[in-house]
């Protein structure tokens, strides 16, 4: 564990470590040689102490490419875990001493190495680092934001980090515009955090974050214009006081992120390389979130219960049971959306056989014969409501048992296959994408699921502009948060407080968002 | 010997055996220090356990690159034999119990850790697997069987594995469209092979390969696209019986390939870093298949009788003796091509001294002063028979010894100088090509080279389509691969059978041969 | 000290002999953990045993990228110095044999691993090796030939090594175009040079060098071109006779360069990736280079006396007392030049607090409150002297504090701010350039300072041509080198004699130097 960030350790007393833990659950090298199917290839092993490290001294050819999948992606599972359980000891300790405070550890957003949902339970409170570079994509960050949020099952959260100026760890280090350090301090509370933290104080004179912003810099006063901007947002908190506290966020639509399947869709050797389970995820939200649409990211332990649309980019892995979730989710009248390489393992990475999807296979109602895998510079296309899209990374060619075909590739020897597929299912529908379209058929076919599902959006769409909304019993939050360089108008809906500037509109009456600007209304 | 590709280990068992096979080889340091030449830069080695693996923490600095080529030169051949010595023992092994089955090991094509050449003495039969990426040019493949092909000296050989449609390990495991896979089957039988075989029988379901195509997929029945076409071919086989096997390839053509001189080569340091020994080959290789010339891939100790033409690109390495070879080959009346970088070192890689091309110098009759390395953004040029030609890479200055220049460099302070000479030497022409002409030159003065030399092509040129050849004692059998995408149409030249349809073609009937298809016609 | 180079080496030899060098350096844990700031993470060493070399293995994240910036420079400076050691252990055994025989060692110009002006001291005369890349500008080689010069203060240094022709470990061995040698050799002479040798008289036929330039080829004779340029060149430097031995370059200008400053600053987490040490030092040194202005390359040790101009460019660390240094040199006249990440921390790699430019603050007469970090693709600008210039990398923001603003940055929410400032202090002028403005501002800006400075070039710009002086007692020389390709006319400006070809010009007489040509005039 000598990576305090959690990566890949190959020394002896890791290794250690990692036979311990597969020993505790293995019990046996028989069960152990079944579930890594170490038959293929000769790998059997025949004493505990064969067992190596995933390292590139292994079967690694590259950081995080290997010939040997199944023990790389144990190994990822014992880290995470060997962290946590490091962080319980720590946790424990604290709780003799002070065992009414709450207690918690700064997370990093989608950080690979550990797994968060399974941390959850250990932590009072969620809690993370927000440090996006400049230039990011608003969407990113709010993203994460909901990762936290749903990391609790909804509960508030704290941004436990954000630098007030610049991330000196960034290639370059910029500096957060005026404004922009209050606008994504808001942004954190519209996603559901109940407290703005900063690193740092004070500018440390050594050591490696010298150079990191710092509500005090090295000039040592405070007559700064980053002090002057924290001193200004701390004011506006202080005058909110504890209105907002506890207010939640309720989302009729969910992505399914499980850090398990992540590990094995990215360890898995085919069908393409260029599969990077975040930037499906994020595509998907994407889709949300232009559209103030809430959204949660919630973990397959989490229930369905409450959401009209789920969706679950890129679930190469379905465990032991979840496909009985996800059926009876359709059932009851839910719209699932999934799509190319899904349902395709279980949760040892074994395939599920009799054909893909797997354990999909059943709501779905198709069978995936064919797999075609494109390269980057190579295209196919296909039209959905009359409308031209194109698509690539991999194609499913596939046949419907019980499904119905909404589109069908336009080029090569499985042109007229169909593209993407709908089954009706109980009271419900699930969708099959069986290629990735372009980013306008993902706004234009997620945004009609939702839509068909019933899903209103928070607001109407305005360029730049960001809107999240937080409830408690007695009020609304609308959150309003331009993230873009002009000011955007837009008109109350019904009576509302402005609650940063004490403006009262009313139903109907025009208020103004400046660029960078945030605007909370509270309603009734 | 932990890596089953043959690559380089540094282990201390490695370093161990690799003492012993060096005092083996050159049983006193004295004569070790001599061949390494080690006085240079105080290398002197005084005890054998002074000597560590090559790798990273020694000299190299780069996977490939080093400043002691020496060592890493003896590496390379120590790893070779060794794999070499285990495939031995388990080849003793299995014969003690079937003495009477043939044993043969599946080889990977131009594949730079083992030297074949040397393995193939060993072998009962030559097989190999074919896995081309999806894009890669047919004359790869066809260079890889005919290299096959020469290592038993034109025995037919196996392809012993093949995907019948994805290639899980390729950054994109893009599907062999339809007839593709049949295509390629024939066109190992045309270059030779007389056995066709796959990787696999049934997808494994997990382990490292569990997205590699198979004949039975993971949904475990025969009803795909996959199972039929492989099935057709299973068909077509049995009908062509047992016509074509033992049916052999003469060619009046040979590449020399070294895996030696391959080595030596491309560890030099200079004088330009972007000679690769494969792809001087491959350019080679390209103008005879491009003209459908059989060609043999040999090496240096195969026999040079019966050629009418020899090639031998970038040959830096000229073992001791084989300038005799040449010499007489090219005396009795042979024509051999060589150029740039050749004859520069003996089988130590140690210089030949008084004046490149070292031991080639007497067959070719120059002497090469100096060479000039261009970087990839700055061309020569030269005039041959009229025609303009751009050049590049190494542009070697030299003086004619009884050898006549036919093409001068037009630029830079050696314009005027010989870019092309050839030594009449005996009853034998000797080409020297100074400098790496565009691609359009090699077509053009191998091609002339070829005609001058009396070599006939199989078949006139037809666009996309390869012809290859096949005779024994009662039959001629010509192999038309077509691996465009038009139907493409030739006349027979004379009373025909096509044999995987059965039709009958008189002297100047027409006949076609369809995208991605196949004709075999069996003559007289 | 297992790399010949000078690189970092992690074995545990080296590891204990670090330890030693840190225990004799700090004496106490308690003043390492101050220095090296290591309450910040929690990195507090309680044991020397516990300070690892630094490595992939420990903090390092690339090749010289670290967060643990202050082992990793001290540990550059454990490498210095060891290597020193050696080679003083290795200086004192030949000075008990031959104790009036002067010894050095070759140096390779700019070579970050070793700091040579530590060095120096311990050299009976400075020598150096110099490999020009094909292509590479004639100011590089200038630039590391005043670097030899300046480590023995101005004493004549020798050029160790050279190649007359190829040098075999550049990717690519381009041949020196005749003259080039030649002209290369003068110039070497020309910046100071007593002594010109090459690398090697005869080509090794074995090992790492087999491919090098050498006076003598393979071939073993001596009619080649190269070795009649060698011998000419002999026969020029005979006829010179020790005309020019002795002789020196008073330069009015000087360029601060230093080793630790390198060092820490490329280790610098922040605020720019792109922050590369010798560029900012070349970028400065090509206008005077350009504008035949002499100019010595100083280290913080050597004395400002008699210059006056002096430019420190990306002098991030000043040393304890250097400051004064700086201060006495301007209040006494002088000329300073700095500019954007200087005087930002101590000798320890550890911030002056009290507001940037921390030790500089006083001479420069501002206060740098942020700084603005650029991505390449992104361009800031400012007016000077009515002239546009672009601007980018780090953009400070800052407040004069006594200091004149010269111009202003016209974009960014900072527009308006001063991007450039001059302070008069005492006598003197201390200028600050805020940003890094493009090639053609420096070239404006420091020509500019220069004259105001009272600095007269040698001669006035001829296209290609670099113009030296060198004087003794006696005699002025002027050294002409045309690096161009174009035949280029001046006139003598007093009656001068041409040394390399006998001719003797009046006042105003018109003189040329041909491609790649020389002359030499020596006056009065």
């Amino acid at each position: 564990m000598s990576n305090e960030y959690g990566g890949e350790c190959y020394c002896e007393n890791c290794e250690r470590a990692f036979r311990e833990w597969l020993r505790k659950k293995y019990q046996t090298l028989e069960e152990l040689n079944r579930v890594w199917d170490t038959a293929f290839w000769g790998h059997t092993f025949y004493d505990w102490e064969e067992i190596v490290s995933p390292s590139l001294l292994s079967e690694h050819f590259d950081m995080e490419r290997t010939t040997f999948q199944w023990i790389s992606l144990d190994y990822k599972r014992f880290m995470s875990d060997s962290m946590l359980k490091n962080y319980r000891s720590e946790y424990e300790e604290i709780k003799k001493i002070s065992p009414d405070i709450p207690v918690t550890t700064n997370l990093m957003g989608f950080y690979k190495g550990l797994d968060y949902q399974k941390w959850a339970a250990y932590l009072d409170f969620a809690s993370w680092d927000n440090y996006p570079a400049f230039g990011a994509p608003a969407s990113a960050a709010a993203m994460a934001h909901d990762l936290n949020r749903g990391l609790k099952q909804g509960a508030p959260f704290a941004l436990m980090e954000q630098t007030p100026s610049v991330t000196n760890w960034h290639p370059y280090s910029t500096l957060k515009r005026p404004g922009v350090m209050r606008l994504l301090s808001f942004q954190a509370i519209a996603h559901g955090a109940d407290s703005v933290l900063f690193f740092q104080m004070r500018r440390s004179i050594g050591a490696s974050e010298k150079y990191h912003g710092a509500v005090i810099d090295h000039v040592g006063h405070e007559n700064t214009r980053v002090f002057r901007e924290v001193q200004a947002l701390g004011k506006e908190l202080e005058e909110l006081g504890e209105r907002l506290l506890g207010s939640r966020t309720k989302a009729q639509a969910a992505i399914i992120v499980d850090w398990d399947n992540w590990w094995a869709l990215e360890y898995s050797a085919g069908p393409n390389r260029d599969m990077r389970y975040l930037e499906e995820v994020q595509r998907c939200y994407n889709v949300f979130y232009e559209q103030n649409i809430p959204v949660d990211i919630i973990s397959v332990t989490d229930s369905l219960e409450g959401y009209s649309l789920v969706a679950a980019p890129l679930l190469y892995m379905v465990k032991e049971g979840y496909e009985k979730k996800l059926e009876a989710f359709v059932a009851g009248g839910g719209t699932l959306i999934t799509g190319f390489f899904s349902g395709i393992v279980d949760e040892h990475d074994l395939v599920c056989p009799g054909g893909y999807p797997g354990r999909l296979r059943e709501v779905l109602g198709i069978w995936v014969e064919e797999t075609d895998s494109l390269p980057p510079e190579i295209q196919n296309s296909f039209t959905w409501e009359g409308k031209y899209y194109e698509c690539g990374l991999l194609c499913d060619i596939l046949h419907t048992r019980g499904a119905q075909a909404l589109a069908a590739y336009e080029k090569e020897f499985y042109a007229g296959s169909p593209a993407l597929t709908v089954n009706r299912y109980g009271k419900g529908l699930a969708y099959y994408a069986a290629t990735r379209g372009n980013e306008e058929f993902y706004r234009d076919f997620l945004g009609k699921a939702a839509r068909d599902a019933g899903i209103m959006p928070v607001w109407e769409k305005l360029p730049g502009v960001e809107v999240c909304v937080r409830k408690n019993a007695e009020h609304t939050f609308l959150f309003f948060l331009n993230h873009g360089e002009e000011t955007v108008k837009t008109a109350a809906r019904e009576c509302a407080q402005s609650l940063l500037d004490g403006a009262c509109y009313q139903k109907g009456e025009q208020f103004e968002i400046g660029p960078k600007g945030v605007v909370i209304l509270q309603i009734s």
